[in-house]
C-alpha cells in the first residue's frame, strides 16, 4: 500500500483516524468526512484509515484529574505510528480531551519516532479558527465539554489568544454535561444509537442557560460525543459549532482540498435543519 | 500493536474491516458493530479497523461483467493482508458483489500468503444461514441486489443448497434497483447522507412487488447499499435480513461472542419499527 501511495503523488493524502475515543465518536468522524467530500462513485472518496482499539488505551479524565499515572498518550502515539506506517499522512483524532498537551505532547513524539511526514490535524485548533471566523470581531463562545477539557483550559485559552471571551456552563451543568457523556446508566457513551432522551435533554439545557444566562453569541461543542447526540446547527438561536465536524473539513482539505464540499450544499448537513 | 495482541490471547480477536466498496457501506458496516456489541464504556468495545481505499479498487460489476479485465480481488486482497498484518483476526468486507469467487478467491489467495491466522466472515454465508433459521421449513425469499450480484448468482445458488428458494424482482425492478444504488444522479453511493427520496423509492416499490406479487417470507437485501436506505425490520408486512446487520453480528461472534447484545435488546436496532 505505502508503495502504491508513493506513485500517486498528485492522488489525496491518505486519512488516518485515532479512533476509540470513543467509538462513536471516531464514527462520527467518518460519516462527517464522507459527507464533506465531493463524490459520486466510490472511487471519488478519500482513502481513510479507522483504528479503534479503545480497549488499549486508558481513560484520558483518570489520567488528567490525577486518578491514575498511566499516560494514554503512549498507547495513542502507538496508534498513530501505526496509522503513519500503514501510509496515512493526515491525521486527526475525534476526541477533545486528549489533546491535552500533557497527552498529545507524548503521542505526537511518537508519531514523529516514525520519521514519516505526518500532518496531524488539531481538533482544537481547527475548532476555534472556525470559531474566529464566525466571529471576526470576538464575542462571547459558550463551551461544553468533558470536566477534564475544561480544567485543562484546552479551549479556554486558545479562544482568548484568538480573542474570544470564553464562558462556561455553571459548575452543576458542567458536572451534569459530564454525566450526559459518560454516565454507564444514560451516558452518550453507553447509549449512543440511539441517545437516551436523558443525555439529550441534559445537553440542551445547559446549551439553553449559555444561550439564555451567558447570552453567548456562539456555542462550541468541545467534546466529541456532544454531536453523537446534538445534530443542531442552532440551538435557542445561537449558532453552534460541531468540532467534529471542522475536524471533518480540516483533515479532507489537508488530504486533498478539492474534494472539500462547500457548507452551501444541501446534502452537506442534512441534520442542520 | 500486534505485540500487544499476542500478549491478550484472552482478549477479542480485532476485527478488519474491507472497507470502500462502498465507502458508506463500511460506515454502516462500523456503526452495526457497535450497536451490536455489549458496551457501557468505550473500553468495552471491539478492536476494530476500517480499511477505506475506495480510489485503488476497481468496480466489481465492471469487471463481473465482463468490460474491464482488471480482477479487483488484487487490490481487495492487498487491503485484507495489511489488515491482517495489523493485528486484524477477523475479515469482513461489506459488499456482496465482492463476494463472487471469482474476485473473492484472488483476495483470499493474497490474505493466504501472510501466512497469518486470519478468519474471514462472509456476508453470503452468514446472510443465508439467518434466512434458513428464519425458514426452517424452507420458502420463497425474495432478493434485492445489483445485478452483477444476480447474474453471479451469489445468493441464488446458496438459498438452493439450503433449501429455499430464491425469487427475484422483475427485470425493469432490478435495473431500476440498480440505478437506485449507482445512479450518479440519485443513486445511493451518490448520495447516502441523507439517501435521496428517488432511491428510496424505488428500493420500497421493489420490496413491495415482491411481497405482494412474488409472495415471499422474506426479503434478503443483498447489497450493503441497500440497507443504507431502507433501515426497516418488515416492508409491506415481510420481514426484512439486512445482510450487513448479519455481517455485523457474525464478525462481534467470531472476534468475542459474550460481547454480542441480544436481538431483543431494545436498544439494538432503532431504525427497525
Amino acid at each position: 500500500m505505502i508503495q502504491r501511495f508513493a506513485n500517486h503523488l498528485s492522488e489525496p493524502r491518505p486519512i488516518g483516524i485515532v479512533g476509540g475515543l470513543g467509538p462513536y465518536a471516531g464514527y462520527d468522524l467518518v460519516r462527517k468526512i464522507f459527507r464533506w467530500t465531493k463524490a459520486d462513485s466510490d472511487q471519488d472518496h478519500l482513502p481513510l484509515m479507522l483504528h479503534s482499539f479503545p480497549g488499549w488505551i486508558p481513560e484520558r479524565p483518570a489520567y488528567l484529574l490525577g486518578r491514575t499515572r498511566e499516560n494514554p498518550g503512549e498507547d495513542i502515539g502507538s496508534v498513530m505510528a501505526q496509522l503513519a506506517r500503514n501510509g496515512a499522512r493526515v491525521i486527526g483524532m475525534p476526541c477533545n480531551t486528549a489533546h491535552s498537551p500533557r497527552i498529545l505532547d507524548v503521542a505526537l513524539e511518537r508519531l514523529r519516532e516514525t520519521g514519516l511526514d505526518v500532518t496531524f490535524v488539531s481538533i482544537i485548533e481547527s475548532a476555534v479558527r472556525q470559531v474566529r471566523e464566525l466571529c471576526p470581531n470576538g464575542g462571547r463562545v459558550g463551551l461544553m465539554g468533558t470536566v477534564a477539557t475544561l480544567r485543562e483550559r484546552l479551549y479556554q485559552d486558545a479562544l482568548e489568544a484568538a480573542g474570544l471571551e470564553p464562558a462556561l456552563p455553571d459548575d452543576d451543568d458542567c458536572e451534569l454535561v459530564q454525566r450526559a457523556i459518560s454516565d454507564p446508566d444514560f451516558g452518550v457513551k453507553a447509549f449512543s444509537d440511539p441517545v437516551s432522551p436523558r443525555a439529550r435533554r441534559i445537553l440542551l439545557d445547559a446549551a439553553r442557560r449559555l444561550a439564555e444566562e451567558k447570552r453567548v453569541s456562539l456555542i462550541l461543542l468541545g467534546c466529541t460525543e456532544i454531536p453523537v447526540a446534538v445534530t443542531e446547527s442552532h440551538l435557542w438561536g445561537v449558532p453552534v459549532v460541531d468540532a467534529t465536524s471542522v475536524l471533518a473539513r480540516e483533515l479532507i482539505r489537508a488530504s486533498c482540498p478539492e474534494r472539500l464540499k462547500e457548507p452551501s450544499n444541501p446534502q452537506s448537513e442534512k441534520d442542520s435543519a
